[in-house]
């Protein structure tokens, strides 16, 4: 006991002079703390390096405060934090006592071997990472052409809903999305997609990401067959691929998605992926014959399809063209829109048209799953379409990206003059510029980046072998010069490597 | 060939009707229609109905303007759309004809056989339901006191950011979050929580339940063991549920989770799902011992710990608890954290702190799942916690929170007199009443509904039977005077199911 009491006297010397070096030191990293986060942090360290034995008893606090030269509420202060969190045990009437504790075994050495891997299908959604573009510039896909965005008058409509919110917008929301968002959207889907819809059948999600994901979970299980187009939209085939399922690609031809193509022996579809008004990446519209065919599919294998309809507000020679979900009644179609696009991406909003059935448990699985927010926002965007600032966007961005299409295509001529094939179409953000082997595809793409060009390779929208090579080009996010500079650069190199220089 | 040319005539005609009667109409949903909308619609529904047979020419768009009395141009763009839509069919040089399509087999009738039906996992989602609360009241469980959110302060940073943000942030991103917020984030962890960690090492999501799914799905595969504290958080079941993991229930006591409860042929981990500092529902705080205990557990199966750190920011009555994963160095933990309780749930923000190993992955993979976004609020967030606002309305919802749990206690005094158990403890949002039966439960639960009280039943926090019956009651987002109506009511009611009214 003597000896024990020795040796604490002598710990709360050494805390002493711990909490006098963290003090004088400007530069450790204890030098902004308290008095009493120092004293903490000195006591923890001596419990956790054993230094104050596990089942010792403290000295009184009068007597530790004493000791150091501290105020006695100070020492109670921290204490009682230690006492809070195992590391000390109050013992009323006879003390505190280091709590009894056994270090866990040190970790492994041996690098990778410390910490668990990654799981099989982590590593495998990484893999669809490759086709993600994040940058704003050519020949980003997917990026829309932010430096247009009426950011005065979108700031204003926050301005106001900032101020007029009502509280419970501030709270966890499962009402599906703000009620007059919903009943524009509707609006808008009826007239431009000839979307068959009510308000209510309209879900807001924080993106088509979201939507995604609530489909793949609520419409099938692991293991579960969806058919994608193929090449394909990496963000859909990601999500797919993390919700468990078995993903059987469907050639894309230049009416779209082929089911007609597929082996006899191809498992029957739980999910049909489908982006018919303008398939990514080819850009082509599947015809009224085979929206028919895969309605007449999807009903005879009771399977859902998933319709995608990320950029029709882009076509520039004629109005959208009409969606599958609204071809005939009682479709078995879940659509799927984005404010990505017309808007900006990091709006993070976007929605599904459910059928009747599905509103109520789609609704309380996405309050669950993901809760519900950014009411503000939604508020806003209501206002925003409401008023016509929407269509009024759309449109200025429709002529915006029929210029820098035209500006691409113009910047590419002298390569497609020697045989390089572009996308046709006026339409969407980006072309698509096949080549004839993989080699040129991986050569073109490195020589890009390092000019500072983004290339985005065909053969990685791709689920398996046989790939396509090509190279998806976004233009709508680069301004017409961009779009000269890295067009003109490309059409150089396709040449030279063609010995057409 | 005469008798079609006279059927077509007399379709067009059957159009000119059409067209008028939408006209003239106000009620009409075509009302607001454009006449070339219009056009569209009408010649769509007669290629739709058969009315237009497929094959059939259309008269030339002169005589259809003709016919109809209305512009060319008019009719030529319904026609382009209609084409563009694979409606009708452009021939150059010979006509315009209707489209060769087969309508899909109508759908079968006789209610839910029309349309495939749930997965399997979306049902067993949709239970998890039950534990979600969304009303600002009397006794939603995890709603904070949003009357008292500094709305002006954080408005005026919100603006501040809307004006001064870089065109980049309204891009897609994928840098892990706003890196201003990260370094502040990072301090306050270290600062309050021992957190061990640099900014990299922070991942914005939106929300905690974000951060779940990922951990969930890059360090889990289907069918592999997750453990989980008996009672437990709905809303990590639901998304562990959903990534296709097996759950494996860990009983709850007085000190929180108890491993050393599982029967010794219990699968082993590869995740645990963990509230140490405080147990979601029943508010205790897991040991040192049991931290160490749980800590060396994981290193010798090589299971990921996920801690759930979701409201200690309150505890009243001394500093919060540090975390475990600042325990030891390199611990397998990942640390979950929320914006929800201490800001508000509609803000959608939470985070992960990454074993740097996991870094790159975690980042890249979100960015691809889930996509990134806010980086306008995450700056003003920033800010927010930069400049010691964060901090001045944590204090200040700690003592409001302390005064609503004792109002609580108060109103409830009555019937914990007569022996109504409550959960103890100085800290959190809400207090757990033990029920003696379900039975009790139930009539109190719907009994409180008809009095516009939600009481959240303990029964649905279990994964498997032997439930406890008992109830959740959050307080934090209830006003004092709502404490004292709902507890009083509560009291009162419990008396008298005891005999003791």
């Amino acid at each position: 006991m003597a000896a024990s009491q020795a040796h604490q006297l002598w710990i709360i010397e050494a805390i002493g002079l711990k909490l006098a070096a963290s003090a004088s030191h400007i530069d450790s990293p204890n030098a902004s703390l308290t008095l009493g986060q120092r004293l903490y942090a000195a006591l923890r360290e001596s419990i956790q390096s054993g230094a104050l034995a596990p089942g010792s008893q403290l000295p009184a606090s009068r007597r530790l405060a004493a000791a150091l030269g501290i105020g006695r509420n100070t020492v109670l202060g921290a204490v009682e934090r230690l006492v809070a969190e195992g590391f000390l045990r109050a013992q009323p009437g006879s003390g505190v006592f280091v709590a009894e504790w056994q270090p866990p075994p040190p970790a492994p050495r041996g690098g990778s071997d410390v910490l668990p891997p990654l799981s099989a299908r982590g590593t495998r959604i990484l893999d669809f990472e490759r086709t993600l573009s994040g940058r704003h510039s050519a020949f980003a896909p997917g990026v829309p052409a932010l430096d247009r965005f009426p950011r005065e008058r979108w700031q204003r409509l926050l301005r106001r809903h900032q101020q007029r919110a009502p509280t419970a917008w501030f709270d966890y929301q499962s009402q599906g999305g703000v009620s007059a968002l919903r009943e524009v959207l509707c609006d808008y889907l009826q007239l431009s997609r000839s979307v068959r819809c009510h308000p209510g059948q309209i879900l807001i999600t924080q993106g088509a990401q979201q939507g995604f994901e609530l489909v793949a979970r609520l419409l099938a299980d692991v293991g579960d067959t969806l058919w994608m187009e193929e090449p394909g939209y990496g963000g859909a085939q990601s999500c797919f691929v993390s919700a468990g399922l078995a993903l059987e690609p469907v050639p894309v031809d230049a009416e779209g998605m082929n089911v007609a193509a597929l082996a006899a022996d191809t498992p029957a579809p739980r999910l049909i992926y489908v982006t018919p008004s303008h398939q990514y990446p080819c850009g082509v519209t599947l015809p009224l014959s085979r929206r028919m065919a895969l309605l007449a599919l999807a009903r005879h294998h009771r399977a859902w399809i998933i319709e995608d309809d990320y950029d029709s507000e882009f076509r520039y020679a004629s109005a959208p063209i009409a969606s599958l979900q609204g071809l005939i009644e009682e479709a078995p179609v879940i659509y799927v829109g984005t404010f990505s696009k017309v808007l900006y991406p990091g709006l993070r909003l976007g929605y599904l048209v459910l059928p009747e059935a599905l509103v109520e448990p789609f609704r309380r699985a996405n309050a669950r799953l993901h809760r519900e927010g950014q009411y503000l926002v939604q508020a806003a965007l209501a206002d925003f379409i409401g008023e016509g600032h929407f269509a009024r966007h759309v449109a200025q961005m429709r002529e915006c990206y029929r210029q820098r299409q035209a500006a691409l295509r113009e910047a590419l001529a002298p390569a497609v003059a020697r045989g390089l094939v572009l996308s046709a179409g006026q339409a969407g953000m980006h072309l698509v510029a096949r080549l004839d082997t993989l080699d040129e595809e991986r050569t073109l793409v490195e020589q890009a980046a390092a000019a500072d060009i983004l290339l985005s390779p065909l053969s990685q929208y791709y689920l398996r072998a046989p790939v396509q090579a090509g190279l998806v080009l976004g233009y709508a996010g680069a301004t017409p010069a961009e779009i000269a500079r890295a067009g003109g650069w490309l059409a150089r190199r396709w040449l030279a490597l063609h010995g057409a220089d």
